[in-house]
Order: structure tokens, then sequence, then C-alpha cells
């Protein structure tokens, strides 16, 4: 069964398959050519046990980009999850036999814990702190698309590294890929030795994106203040935000990523986020399209 | 681009154009005529910042009659509007490539903002006080249908007026086709003089409704009463409730309409409500279907 | 019109009907058969006026295994409830003019007032206390392919008798079909003698499921503690929650069955609901499709 769980489960030359194949729907999309419906008679379910919207709406737009059906659910308006063990919700859900299963949880792992009772293929669209592989592959194919290349460049991330599941797919894809990979976090938010282990670190934000060709900023949840790890978005701002001033100590042809949503003012400015030239958060959303068209093609074409 | 923002920014003979097709619709759903799935491989967004069931569901049935997909977000179900600005959220879903877009949003003219940000076309499902643009299309229908024709006839537009964004579309709209355009509100609930400028004005329903062909009520919000707008419910419908008696004072073949919901015993008698030859709410909303058709087919036409 | 209201309310026939054409989709799933998409063009409103996910998406998924679209209606993303009435919410709706629509209420015979309102069938998701017929559908197909029959079977449904819709659509469907029904509940459970009136009655849980063919379990409802009806989760766990040491009071190849969603350690142990040969739970849930693709189909079929 294919699932895509995480980054590191994928064996050798997916990620360079589903890189290629979401290379393909771009140009089908890009041009208004027809896109053949692959997954006609398909059914997912889109099961989302943590809020989103820009991750759910643009896996249903790829799953229905390729003819397929969508089943939403969502926590805040099921009762389910209220009454039910995750164990049980997932076993009925599963009775139901969907051809494949997009799965978002703030408990660790929860989608490796789904592909075992699920008998098609669990795509994860992010959990906890640990993974958000669908994340990692659309940011380096937008870096492969405006770079050319992903090895050799220097990718500097920079935030709430400790809390970042966006953080994590992306340091093992990038390396794997042959990137070299900068964490950059205050030190409240730096994650602990073991993790990251092969990454530079930086606390100092300027010295982490000294000679970066790629500075992906990362969102400051707000629940960090309440738990002291940083004391107010002015300050954060301050001290971490990334401003015209602070891009200019990057390469002249840096470029600017963030997995959204963005905190206007608190890891990013009005200039940098909305620089036409520079910052790429809007093509990232764009290629997380394509990218999960790949993604579901490729799960689905094993059964 | 094929936007449908407001009644006036549509070109010369776009209006003509829309009721004919939406008559043909009608007519194909009447027959229950198996219906050419025109926009097949279309797929809309649909976008409620506002709470709505009738028009969110009416433009998706609208929609999947003539095969397309829809995606629906509303903010209760999501995340992003509390985190991200009205911006960042409708550019990020313009990221995604939907091929159409149906808005609702209680700020001024927050659609044709959606315009600017959208690379496809972008259908106004109702903003502010300003703009309703399909519900006076099928207003319009609604008339047309049970009358023949709209030019010369007199409609009474009843209540409150001021916060009404169906008052103001339809004023537009059926000035434009040639009707005589009263406007009947308490004074507290009067617009302005600058507003609805060709429109006849009564504060008193009985002086207002007298002679009318159509008499239009509208809903009334219970926060006008906590605005201290309106005294009660009941002293509302004692002065402005249509009434059996009320009714009388119009012409006998008067139509009595409402773009719903209705609040019973409060602008609207039971009786009236629910008179089988006299009321025209059921129709307005079940010929909102063919009239979102057309609107959703001349939108796509162009692309 | 072919409505699905209640077990009662189905003709002679309807029935067998039903569980064969069930039977056949079921086999049709399982060979992963490609299945006639025979309800395309078709447009569902899946009408939720209580929680479900369960239900809904089983309707959901048999609906579009067969080729429908389904437009989502619930009470919790919807302004429509609370400002209107449900007469007025429903003929809206109908309006609109929906192919089918599947309905769940916590009014008594909600769904046959709405039978009234709509012109198309109308499927009953769960009225009140009063009647869930495709579930008693779906747990009679259960029994037959794990027992090959129901005539003659001793079926024992235990617990929270009095407000269940599932413990009476399956008294009246599996008596129709032959099975000796008893009913187990404690005192301040079990319905007034005028219901139920053929079966069996039981207050003891060891004397109720003493040579059963089939234990069905109800969901304890928590609001039954607030009322006074039992003590506590513990108290009903330990006076009828379903253990292997009870289980073995019943015949050795007893069945258990369970609507959903289970409470473990309330009405039912972990060791009974997770019996890979004795539990039959997920295989009704699995279930529930085919029997739902029957039923849409069936109502559909007269159109």
């Amino acid at each position: 069964m294919r699932h895509v769980l995480d980054i590191e489960s994928l064996g050798p030359g997916v990620v360079e398959t589903l890189l290629d194949r979401a290379e393909h729907w771009t140009k089908k999309l890009e041009d208004k050519s027809s896109i053949e419906p692959k997954l006609t008679g398909r059914i997912f379910m889109n099961l989302f046990f943590e809020n989103s919207t820009r991750t759910r709406m643009s896996f249903e737009m790829a799953a229905k980009r390729l003819g397929a059906k969508v089943i939403n659910f969502s926590t805040t308006t099921s009762s389910m999850s209220k009454d039910e063990s995750y164990y049980d919700t997932l076993a009925n859900l599963a009775a139901m036999e969907p051809d494949g299963v997009i799965l978002r949880h703030s408990e660790y792992n929860a989608p490796r814990f789904a592909a075992e009772i699920f008998k098609c293929p669990v795509i994860n669209g992010g959990d906890s702190w640990r993974a958000h592989p669908t994340q990692a592959l659309l940011d380096a194919l937008t870096i492969k698309r405006v770079k050319g290349r992903i090895e050799g460049l220097t990718v500097a991330i920079c935030g709430d590294v400790t809390h970042s599941r966006v953080a994590r797919s992306n340091y093992i894809l990038l390396q794997r890929l042959g990137a070299i990979v900068r964490i950059v976090a205050p030190a409240s938010l730096m994650p602990p030795e073991k993790e990251f282990s092969k990454a530079q670190r930086f606390e100092n934000i300027e010295d982490g994106i000294a000679g970066a060709d790629i500075i992906m900023m990362l969102r400051l949840q707000k629940e960090r203040m309440t738990e002291g790890l940083i004391n107010s978005d002015t300050a954060y701002f301050h001290q971490y935000g990334l401003t015209p001033e602070r891009l200019g100590k990057a390469k002249p042809d840096v470029y600017v990523m963030h997995p959204g949503p963005i905190n206007r003012g608190v890891e990013i400015s009005d200039e940098v986020a909305d620089d036409p030239v520079r910052s790429l958060i809007l093509k990232q959303t764009a290629l997380g399209v394509p990218v999960r068209m790949a993604v579901l093609e490729w799960a689905c074409e094993a059964q």
C-alpha cells in the first residue's frame, strides 16, 4: 500500500517521481490543458481532526481536478470525535472503504496509526510537530522551479523550529536532495541537538540568513506567548521579523518562503511578504495543487 | 473577465441575456429534461464569509445541475479567517486557481475586492447592505413569469430598506427594466435621500402599498431592536406587518415577495406568507436555481 | 413516491427487495467490480438537523458510489434553523428540487413531515426515538450474512431500549422477518408495555442473553445520567455492560452487534467489542454502505 506518511518513509526514487509528476501537472494546469480525469470513480475522505482551510481545500482541488470525489469530515461539525476514541472513529470510517484518505491530526504520528487501520492509501495532511510531507514536496518543487536545482543551495529555516512540522519535513527532504540546511531560532524555540542533527544552527537571524539562497520563515503560533517562550508579537518582530533590511544580508537573489498563514508584522513584514520578485509565498500555495495531484495519483496507482 | 458583482456593472443587454437564459433553464428543470452538463470539469469555490443556507445551497445546486464541482468554504469551519487577513485568505485561494468563485461577505464591496485578486469570474452572493445581484435577477424573473412583464409595474419594497442589499439591487434592476419603484419604511429604517433617488417614498405602509402590483417585504434583522431602530417584534408587526387586511389596499391581483428567511408575525403574517395565489416566496427560491445556472454559465462562457 | 420513513410503511416485498439488492451491491463492493453509476445526474440533499458523522458519511459514500452528487446541510454550519421554522426551511429546500433527501432530526416523525413537503423521495436517517430504518436494514443484512437466515433466531436488544430508535426499527423489522425478539433493559430504561408488545422482556441481562443467537447492545446516552435514570457509567457497566463472562451465558456461536458509536467500558467491554469472531460492529458499518446504495437506488427507481 502506498501511503505518504512522511518524507523518510518514501522509498528510493519516490520523491523524484513525485516531483517530476508534479511538474507535469503544473504544466497541464498552466496551459489550461484539459486534464485527464485519472481518478474518476475514486472517493477520498478528507479527515481533518485539526482546523485547516488551505491544506484541506488544496487537497480537495487536487482530487477534483483528477475527477475524484471527496467526502469531508472535520471534528468541528462532527459528534464522532467527542464521543468516540480516535481508533473507533477511524475503524468505522475504514469500514466504509474509501479509496484514499487525507488526514490531519494534532497527535504525534496519528496518520501512521490510521494507515494500519485503513485498507487504502493514507496521505498525511500534517501531524503534530512531526511531519507535513506534502508541504515539503511543494516547497521543494517551488525551489526547483525558481532556482533550477536544490543541490548545493543554502536554505535557512527561521523561527519557531521546535514546534514546526513544516521545518522537520523540509529539513529531511532538502538534506536528501543535497541542500545545506540551517535552522535559525531564538534559544527558546531552538530544538534539542538530537533533532536536525546535520543542520547548521544560528540564534541570530542576521547570521542565519547571511549568504542564504532561500529563507523559509515559519509561522509563530500565538500560544507560544502564553507558554512564555516569547514575549510579544512586537518583541518577536523586532528580534526575528523578516524585514527588507534583514533581507539585505542574504544573497541578492535570495527567495523568501512561508508555509502560511502568515502573521504580518510578527515573523514577516508586509514589504517582504508582498515583494513581487523575492516572495514565493503564493507560488507555494499554487504549486500545492499539482504536488497533491501527483501524490494522490501515485498513491492510487498501486491499487 | 465576466464577474457578477452588482447589477450596475452588468453591461448593456447582459441582464436580458441572463433572464432569457434563466427562462431556458427553468423550462429544462420543469420538464425534467436532461440538462446538458455544460460546466463539467469546472470547479467553483463557494466562499461564505457570512452565514447562509439558502443562497449557498442554491448556488451549489445550480453548479451541480450543470455538471460542475463545488468546494465549500465557510468561516465557521475554517481557521483561516481568524488568523489571516481577508486579502491573504483570498490571495491563497486564488493561487489554487478555481474556475469560478461565489462569495458572500458582510463587508462593503468585498466581492469587488476579490475580483481583483482571482483570475476567474467572481459572483457576488451578497455583500453588506450594498448588493445581492442574483437575488434581484431571480426576483425579476419571478415577476416576469407571473405578470408577463416588468415595465410599467408598481413595485413597493417595504421594511428595513436602509440595511437591505436586496432592496438596493432590486431598486437598480427594476428601475432599469422600467418598473415604478417605491420604498416604504418607517422613518428610522428609511435610507437617506441621496440613495434610491428615483424611488417614491412612503412612511405609512397602507399608503405605500396602495395600487401596487408587487409588494416586496424585507426581513427585519433582530439587531435593529438592540440598535433602538425599532421597539419590538410586536410593535413592528402592528405598524408594518403585511396582513390580509393591509394586502386588501393593494391591487386585487397583487403578488407578495420576500427574499427569505421570513419572520412570521414580524414583517409578514402566516396568512399572507402561505397564500397559495398571492405569495411568490417559494417560487422565488425555486427560480433561484435556474437564475444561478444562467449566471454561472454566462460567467464561464468567456473563459 | 418511494419514501423510506420507517420499516412499517414499506410495502410487502420491499424489505426483501432492498436486502437482495444490498447483497448485490455488497458483492460488487467486495469484488472491487466496477459499479455502474446508476444515479449519475441525481443530486441528493443530506439534511442533518442532528449531529452525525457515521450515518451522514455512509449515505454520502453510498450516493457517490452510485455516481450521484450530494449537497450537505447541517444545522451547526447554517443560520437557517436558528431563524426559520422547520417547515419554512424544508419548503425552501424543496423549492430547489433535489432528486432525493436524506434527513435526520431529533423531533418525532420529522422525516414524514418532510415527505409531505418535498417532491422527491425522503429517506429517514434517524428521527427521535422513533425510527432509523436504514440501521435496521443493515443490521438485518449483517445477521443474514453471518447466520444465513433471520427466521427463528433469538435476538436480544439490550440497554437503553426506551430512548432507542435503533431498537424500535429493529424490533419491527426482525419480527417481520420471523425472529424472536427480546428486549433487555433495567427498569428505568424499559419501555411501557404498549410498545414492543410482542417482545419478551428481561430486566436482568444474564437472563436476557441466555440462549440468544444475536445480542444487540445499545448506546447509553450520557444525558440519561443527568435525568437520574442511571447512576453512573461504572454502575451501568457493572449491571449491564457486556463482558466476556456475560457473553458466556449466550449461545457459543452468538454474535454481538452495536449501532455505534460505542461507549467502551459503559455498555460494552473492550474484549467483546474487539472480539474478531463474535463482534459484528465494524461489519455493520461496512454493510451500511451497500444497504444505503440499495435504498437510494430503489427510492429513485420510481421517478
